[in-house]
């Protein structure tokens, strides 16, 4: 198992045991404490060409907790972008300045992309600068994923064996395809409950198919709430639809609430990726079940993990 | 006196024996030195809904002169808000990053929603999160009439026993009311200098009068200018004016120079929240009774105390 | 040679020996590495009122690396020039919370225009706070400048005896003009690369044949490939035309590429201000003439030792 300077750009890159070595010493992070000595004189650029505030804070934090430095822009507004600067010039400069790159970026393979920039850099005998891919538009979030998981086993105390419900946008929602990915490593049973239109594609199903995972979809929440393990909703992100009609038809329609939440198993955990909208009703926060806030909060030690596997600060 | 995880929401939370702590710990900081261990390995979250640099910086400055790490976002821009987060989840997400949050957002009473909204998380077990109102809307901005009060003392060896003008806007300006309501505390005398339409409002009027302060209405700067110790400006703020003609009237008629100064006494200081516009002309920034900017630098010592005082850092 | 408070306006401020003693200092840094308790407890402020991640990054990077912290703002929206706050009173403030600042402004002047108004503040009693220019409009950015010259003496191993092509927009581009005026302290010969109508303006070359130094002007890259030790390209610069047709008649002929720069020494590097847009082409990249990436990373050591210097931290 090689992490040292290793880019962080799909959640295919990595096995089973790769996974489970990251959470074991994630947990020991939470366990132990941060050390913030693990990074000291390390810099992190968080390079933010869209929005998304709950990823930057969470790799700025966990960038800190560990006593790493860091340096960010959010939005291209004020940035050498708008001059016509290509990614690939951004990030051969702002590799001079730090030790690792967190990026996101509204193009599919852009992450990549960066990486081979870094990688050629390397070869001219320069230092390696690896990159994480913090969503490169609707192809990849691998950091999300990971703390998905992580969370999923923190809650439950091991992945095998359980039945996980992904429910709402599971045609467009690149956090579901991701995640019922890294689930077919596991042996689980993923339930996907969308309405037709914007149910999991194709290639999902094929996939996890070969790879001997039990899969069923539903149309209603109603009849995965009582067996499921971990409910995953997701947002029907308005952005992601060619066509605002579309999105009408089925927003507000995959939605649970507290009366719906008590059905469930008392050990039952309720997950999103955040922001939500309308699909967790508030009412349903106080549930012990709920746990997307906590969810949130497991990127830190998950990604300070990740930090300093790749800078070599942790073996 | 209690101030661990305490939120800082209202002046009006504060008694006269609290504010002459946090101004006799501010002191010592001041003379002593900020120790960087004092906050070491705390996170303040610096969430600005609305532009203000000014508070920000001196916030930022504040915590990392006690050695703690900062995130931040300023606008709304580039945050979840614009898919439609609400407040409370952005603050339930951020309170995972962070030990405290200061915040400023436009509507009012916000500060105290999410001062609920992490105390509610506190009763399920979670940490405390304390919420640092850094204005909100046309609401409270308390800290800042701490470091006003602050500076009264500081500049005056006290605050009994002063005769203090407020002048401007004193109807739309929440500054001045928030420091009329803290000057109440102690045993002043105020002037309130304002054209009859931007005059203070009655409740305030009302309020200082049951408490038995002396209060006077003026029309004219030159009425107070050879008897207060303290003329503390204010700007006229176009975007508090429901209508553009009543702001064009009033602006510019009371206004602050260096011929008018010279009639004060030596020891007054004349004060402003900042930023100015031409309320006081620049003619009068050598006065040696010109304390704007200092004041603005008596941000930091007050800040960082408050910071200290509520993560139990400073008994 | 006296470095301590002292203002980063201009390149025109520093002698030879000054810059000399610079680029040791900062050449001694590269090999020894940066020490984080150079500037422990000191703050810069960035105050970037143009857009300039590079620089604005480039810095934090510096003042990292030796330990001090940073607060900074990127573009106007959500300052409180919005609310019409001046530039004096915007300096006047954030001198209160840090050590030095670095600003970038739209207006040529402004830079010296801050240094004035904390000299001042200086006389009346209060710390001087050193303002370092990192670009005023058209007029001046003299740490890349310095940073440039850095560049040109690591790769060459000296400055006196080389010939220095400047290549592109001439007429309007800050950045020749100051570098034009750095080379003048050395003995070099400049060759001026530029279509007539963006040729350097005649106050440079009056400047520069009064102090001896060759200058001859080409129209063609051609001509200088084969003897030069140093070309220097720049992006010709839309926003600087008073005319877009202007700019569409000359953009993208001034253009080198991985054949031309075949022709050249195996000794000369091609350097460029950065962003480029076409003028270098991307196929040059990989070729060991190039080091503009390099150059970019040369800011950092560059930048790193002024500010130890202004603070006072190294002799």
């Amino acid at each position: 198992m090689e992490f040292v300077n290793r880019d962080i750009v799909s959640i295919k890159d990595f096995t089973r045991p790769e996974l489970e070595y990251i959470f074991e010493k994630a947990k020991e992070i939470e366990e132990k404490g941060y050390s913030r000595s693990t990074l000291k004189g390390k810099r992190v650029g968080l390079l933010f060409y869209e929005p998304s505030t709950r990823t930057r804070m969470s790799f700025d934090t966990a960038a800190q907790t560990l006593g790493a430095d860091t340096i960010w822009f959010a939005g291209v507004e004020g940035t050498s972008v708008m001059k016509g600067e290509t990614l690939k010039d951004t990030i051969e400069t702002v590799a001079n300045y730090v030790d690792v790159i967190v990026m996101r970026h509204p193009f599919d393979g852009s992450a990549r992309w960066a990486a081979d920039v870094t990688t050629k850099r390397a070869k001219q005998g320069l230092k390696k600068v690896p990159i994480v891919n913090g969503g490169d538009g609707k192809n990849e979030h691998p950091t999300q994923t990971m703390l998905d998981l992580y969370s999923v086993q923190k809650t439950q105390g091991g992945i095998d064996g359980l039945e996980v419900a992904l429910v709402g946008d599971l045609k467009y929602g690149r956090t579901t395809h991701s995640l019922s990915y890294a689930l077919s490593m596991f042996d689980t049973r993923i339930d996907y409950v969308a309405p037709e239109a914007l149910q999991i594609p194709a290639h999902v199903v094929s996939f996890l198919k070969q790879k001997g995972i039990a899969q069923t979809k539903y149309s209603r929440i109603e009849d995965v709430i009582e067996t499921a393990d971990v409910i995953y909703m997701t947002r029907i992100q308005k952005e992601r639809f060619p066509d605002e009609n579309e999105y009408n038809k089925v927003k507000g329609v995959f939605r649970i609430d507290k009366s719906l939440l008590s059905r469930a198993k008392p050990t039952m955990r309720l997950m999103h990726p955040l922001p939500r909208v309308d699909e967790i009703a508030v009412d349903a926060d106080d549930d012990q079940r709920s746990y997307y806030f906590q969810q949130a909060g497991n990127g830190v030690p998950v990604r300070a993990t990740l930090l300093a596997l790749i800078m070599g600060a942790v073996e």
